[in-house]
């Protein structure tokens, strides 16, 4: 059963503009039909089709589930965009697929990618949302300066900084987990790493600085290895 | 330093033909020059170039490493091809990246892809072995019917089955993990996962029946959490 983006009332369900073109449209659906809906906020409906107008398909709610699948921890991942999109692509599609809350793109010293198309990238979280059948839509941030991103209140949050640099001294991410942590916040840096100063100012705002392990990886897949380390470790 | 694969003697090395065609005509190097050459066997060379001719390009070794950066263990994973190329390709490429040993392609039931470009497959393990500067090549093996596949002698291996039917009991690879194998087998079945009758064959030929965790992932993000938990348990 597909699943697709709407709001849901107590009985009846209604399709987003774009999602209802797409089941009247594109897989031409039909009344009658039954369909999952979500608004991404953790409630699942089952949906049987009653009326298709051209701005809105609307149904039916035969069975509605609330925090749905719901994960508990909350993830969000700080990282610097990758020079070629495709990998930030299939990192965000598997990290939606395996589990993450939130993502921020952080404009860092080493940056090689200056912008990101927010359009694009949440277009490939919704989808990648659908695919696996999620009921929580992850949140994603544009592109933040890294000085600004640090001060923000990450309240609750344990706040970690993966970087390479060996001679400064780093929790491996395996004991920021044995802490159980119920919101965790990991920035990952680009290509060339956070410059010494952005570690430092990091540390300024007590984020704690951690090692992912003895490999040095590309940008995506050290970010990969957090969501699924964290998905392993605390779940 | 730039990583080629060549033959490593005691003073001297030899990059391969493609590798010496590389290092000459594209990146335009010379003698002189200081370059990493690897064997894939595990022997890591840095190497001052000498001679520069069409087929081969030689150089003095000046420092040797063997068994550089060996894992503690060895990961075989069997993987029924995707229906997207693409996927099936980012996985080999991040695979290679966390570490992995040996790849099979399987021939299922469920299998909707029936041919792999095997050249094109080791090309990708090649370049993504240089690139994180690694000195083992993962051992590419071609497409191979799942009922061959079973039958193999896989002498002091622990070999693996992991797939979704909820109602035949699994262990969870965690569990497995903690006997701390030095040789594990995992089987990845495709999108519509591996037939009853394969998952009785496998488990006619001692492989044991195994869970990744609770969601069902596509067939490359279950291969990807394969081999980041299995490094992540046994490093």
């Amino acid at each position: 059963m597909k699943l697709f983006f709407g709001k849901i009332h107590q009985e009846t369900a209604i399709l987003n503009e774009e999602e209802s073109h797409h089941f009247a449209k594109v897989l031409r659906g039909n009344e009658g039909d039954l369909v999952h809906v979500t608004d991404g906020k953790g409630n699942l409906a089952e949906v049987e089709i009653t009326s298709i107008s051209k701005k809105a398909v609307e149904g039916k709610v035969i069975d509605l589930k609330t925090s749905f699948e719901q994960k508990n921890y909350y993830l969000h991942v700080a990282i610097a965009p990758t020079k070629t999109m495709e990998r930030l692509e299939f990192f965000l599609e598997k990290a939606t697929e395996i589990g993450i809350d939130e993502i921020t793109f952080l404009q860092t010293f080493h940056s090689e990618r200056k912008n990101i198309k927010i359009e694009r990238i949440e277009k490939i979280v919704q989808s990648a949302t659908k695919q696996s059948l999620k009921a929580y839509l992850p949140k994603v941030n544009d592109l933040t300066k890294f000085n600004e991103f640090i001060k923000q209140d990450f309240e609750g949050f344990t706040k970690c900084i993966a970087h390479c640099e060996a001679d400064i001294e780093r929790t491996p991410l395996r004991t920021v987990l044995e802490n159980n942590p119920q919101k965790i916040l990991i920035m990952i840096g680009p290509e060339g790493d956070f410059s010494r100063d952005e570690i430092f100012a990091a540390e300024d705002h007590n984020f704690t600085e951690i090692s992912l392990g003895h490999q040095r990886f590309r940008t995506e897949t050290a970010a990969l290895q957090a969501v699924f380390a964290v998905d392993w470790g605390l779940k």
